[in-house]
């Protein structure tokens, strides 16, 4: 199995992908090649610092010394941009010479990027990121997480499938449990999309669709798979980190003011995304994973698993099989 | 100044009813009368508990047994049960008898009930429901907290202009930072609703309008009236109770396991929605707070407390007056 990682994605790159490329190929991964896309020299220069952990039959770099910029429009920069490198790797992936895309670079254009070059699957109006929710009963997939806005109730129904999917392959979860985010319980609690997305659900045969999960219910891990449109599944999820983060920051202050140890580290394992590692874009023709700007070297490390689980269980072959037979259904 | 508490509102009314209306009255309002309304015989046996500490001048009962319970269609329950504490507490207010109105009871019966028999304000299509989200830097406000959904332009441009009043009366903000809820801080950034209410909000010269927030700005602090659809809010703010909650579990867990000892409860007293009280109905012909089911006694106290802020600051007027001016500019 081929994949390649952006060596240009981190805000401090390449330093956290090859540490991170590094530790992946020393887990598990023994059939693994890492390609790294991103200027060469940097590269290996990095790569000299690690020395003798480096194994150079399972590692490759190619020279795309183009950086693109989360300012940048993502359309346009993917359209001219042919040396940056977002879209040599998803070229790559395109072209067959690897199996999956990994970057921490602008979202914007890597989302372009994979739905211009590898197109979305037939059935699929809309790809959806999906994203990994610390629940205190592990994690639970939101989808989608910032992909698409003003989304439509057979956007919301497409999204469980894909997300149905992604739980059983990448997740482990047999017969996950797929619920809509909405403001109640009850089938008629909801906006417009919520109600009309609950009809469609429901009637989905394919799907072990719960029902209605409210704000209060997320952290409960109620559902494995927790479908909604970008807008709120952005605002909740970029809440949900930065809300973490607020209160490591008053605990901090209290064990200094107080003169008491207590292991944060440990305790909030279970709130690090860099535990779960990048997030799909699924209902493309290929396997893109997006990570965070900031990650650190775990947490590439983690994405790239990510993207080996999506190969190994054939999750696209999967999706496209589903989607189509839903729009064959649905036509 | 006279205030009717619902005392058939909290999940075990009438006791932390009577406690917060005992503290409340014990406080600095020298000139507030409280009117318990609810189970006579419960909250005459309640107020023999504490005895010496009722000053019958300033505390009077009125009879109201009805029970309007969560579960029940809010409108048909307003328009049947008119012994019910909610519905009288509601015409004591209509009839002058009393200033304001404050409930922990059901919250879709307490709205009905304003709606129907205050009314909204000129010029407010919607009222809107204001709820304070503790930040690092003191509190924001949040409207719309779940009263409305498929809101559209210029209903945010309604929720922002009572939002900004309601910081200037009863949280003593001057010249408070209004924004807007998405996904961005671009002024392109967004859905349908962000970008038109974007629009609108940025030319209205009569507002402090800061932009937009992202989910990730929301807990520093960075604006003090925080405008968005009802749906986003309601979710949002149950989502946050619950990750506080859930943090403090994984927090006591750890003290556990390692015997250690750090004061949670003040740590997190900034987290403690009891400190805020009760969340505002904004837009109605008069004042009506509304409260967890769940409200501790603290809870009851400080939604005594927002509704004499907001009837010493003469919050009402203000908003009609900014209202009917908005509708004319706007006719």
């Amino acid at each position: 199995m081929r994949v390649a990682l952006d060596a240009l994605g981190t805000d401090s790159a390449p330093g956290p992908e090859v540490e991170g490329a590094l530790a992946a190929l020393e887990a598990d991964h023994r059939e693994l090649t890492l390609v790294l896309v991103g200027d060469e020299d940097q590269i290996r220069a990095e790569l000299a610092r690690h020395g003798g952990r480096v194994p150079t039959d399972r590692l490759e770099v190619i020279h795309a010394p183009d950086r693109i910029l989360p300012s940048e429009s993502p359309a346009t920069a993917v359209r001219r941009r042919r040396d940056s490198s977002i879209v040599r790797g998803i070229d790559l992936q395109k072209s067959g010479a690897v199996d999956a895309f990994v970057s921490a670079g602008s979202t914007g254009a890597v989302m372009a990027g994979s739905l211009i070059k590898l197109r979305p699957l037939a059935g699929v109006d809309r790809p959806a990121i999906g994203t990994m929710l610390p629940t205190s009963k592990g994690a639970t997939l939101m989808l989608d997480a910032g992909a698409n806005v003003d989304c439509k109730p057979r956007h919301l129904h497409q999204f469980a499938l894909l997300g149905q999917i992604y739980a059983q392959d990448s997740m482990g979860v047999e017969n996950p449990r797929v619920a809509l985010l909405n403001i109640g319980e009850e089938a008629e609690k909801g906006d417009e999309l919520a109600l009309e997305s609950y009809e469609l659900l429901s009637r989905e045969s394919r799907l072990n669709f719960i029902g209605n999960v409210e704000g209060r219910d997320i952290i409960g891990g109620r559902c494995d798979v927790l479908v909604c449109d970008g807008f709120i599944g952005n605002v909740l999820l970029k809440f949900y980190e930065s809300v973490a983060e607020f209160i490591v920051s008053l605990l901090h202050d209290e064990m200094e003011r107080s003169g008491t140890e207590l292991d944060l580290h440990g305790t909030f394992r279970v709130l690090d995304y860099a535990e779960y590692g990048g997030a799909p874009l699924l209902g493309v023709n290929g396997i893109t994973i997006i990570c965070h700007g900031s990650s650190p070297p775990k947490a590439i490390q983690n994405a790239i698993g990510v993207a080996v689980r999506a190969v190994d269980s054939r999750m696209v072959t999967h999706m496209a099989g589903a989607l189509a037979e839903n729009q064959a259904s649905s036509a």
